[in-house]
């Protein structure tokens, strides 16, 4: 198992530094990472620096909140996708979530979907705050406005993921829609437990790590 | 001293309910405080409850990471307005604040108030990340690119107000300019510091125990 194309090499803190992105970037080529996670103000850096690599951009969207309006979501994925974003991880309403306001979720999804086009989107469910039958139907909305992947956690709320949020997702969403588990991975016996509970895709600030076996 | 007009009745959690955010609507129409501030997902409905109150909707920008692009901040305040807001609080990018590059900031801050128009805008610095100097050099910024208020934190990093960034931003700013103190203030002694310090405006989710003295 290939587990360095699994990795989104992620750093998202709000004081990052421009020296912090580019070193990421660089550890992502060298361990050909699946790609790197940054904020959307270094997507055009991030770009850059992987031009003719095999790493992808991925960015977050309505971060890591997931409380602003649906067409803002959709227009903060427009911009990063022209600045060079290739892939984008939004964050849904918790509380309409909360709510069992699935209808919301979709309309919301499917609205960001419609903005991504051909660039994958990722879900984020913030799966700490969300029953198990939350996720559940979270996940189903996610799938019926044409998700690409369902993910556990945004890394910024009370936990991250777990084998048993990730086991709930997979039986949802089914064979054929990624599953990415985020937020508290710090080894690669936690990363092979989530890949083994059912997710295609890991995001980590510790990347590095993980291939190594530390 | 009429402290209730200076506090902004702050609800911001990712997965608050629509019934909290009615009650926070009608706690500020009854103790008749500035705001409510809520997440742009939950404008539309602060907007419908406070119709014909002296209570303005204040709504957030980039929150909490201020790591989105400026032109989406931007829209995102646009649509908020149009959703009803009549208070945007963005958060400037500190990463770029970390690095000096306070001409990034001055544009940004620049384009959000355009955005906005008449409608007050404050910026948040997210005060704990920052020295003294780049707190002084970011709220000059802001002065400079027409923001309404400097602002000391998202309530969703390491720290929140203290008297001492509240005095730099105030003798930064001069005494046309808002400041407003927000993030762990839990008591009407807190608040008081706070004003004494230079503050103009109290951000807290506890603003009915500080009316009552509590």
């Amino acid at each position: 198992m290939d587990i360095a194309r699994m990795i989104d090499h992620t750093l998202l803190k709000q004081d990052a530094s421009t020296e912090a992105i580019v070193k990421l970037c660089e550890e992502a080529k060298q361990f050909h990472f699946a790609s790197v996670c940054v904020n959307p103000g270094f997507v055009p850096l991030a770009a850059k620096e992987l031009k003719g690599s095999d790493v992808k951009v991925c960015t977050v969207v309505g971060f890591p909140l997931g409380a602003t309006l649906p067409e803002s979501k959709a227009y903060e994925a427009k911009l990063a996708i022209e600045a060079g974003a290739t892939e984008v991880d939004m964050v849904l309403n918790d509380s309409m979530a909360k709510e069992h306001n699935y209808s919301y979720i979709e309309d919301e999804v499917r609205l960001v979907k419609k903005a991504c086009g051909k660039v994958l989107l990722k879900v984020i469910l913030e799966t700490c705050l969300l029953t198990p039958e939350e996720i559940t139907e979270c996940s189903k909305a996610c799938v019926r406005a044409g998700a690409d992947y369902v993910k556990t956690s945004t890394g910024f709320s009370k936990g991250g993921a777990t084998v048993e949020a990730v086991k709930l997702m997979r039986a949802a969403v089914g064979p054929n829609i990624g599953v990415k588990a985020s937020g508290g991975i710090h080894s690669r016996a936690e990363a092979e437990a989530m890949i083994k509970a059912g997710a295609s895709r890991i995001g980590a600030s510790c990347g590095v790590a993980i291939v190594k076996g530390e």
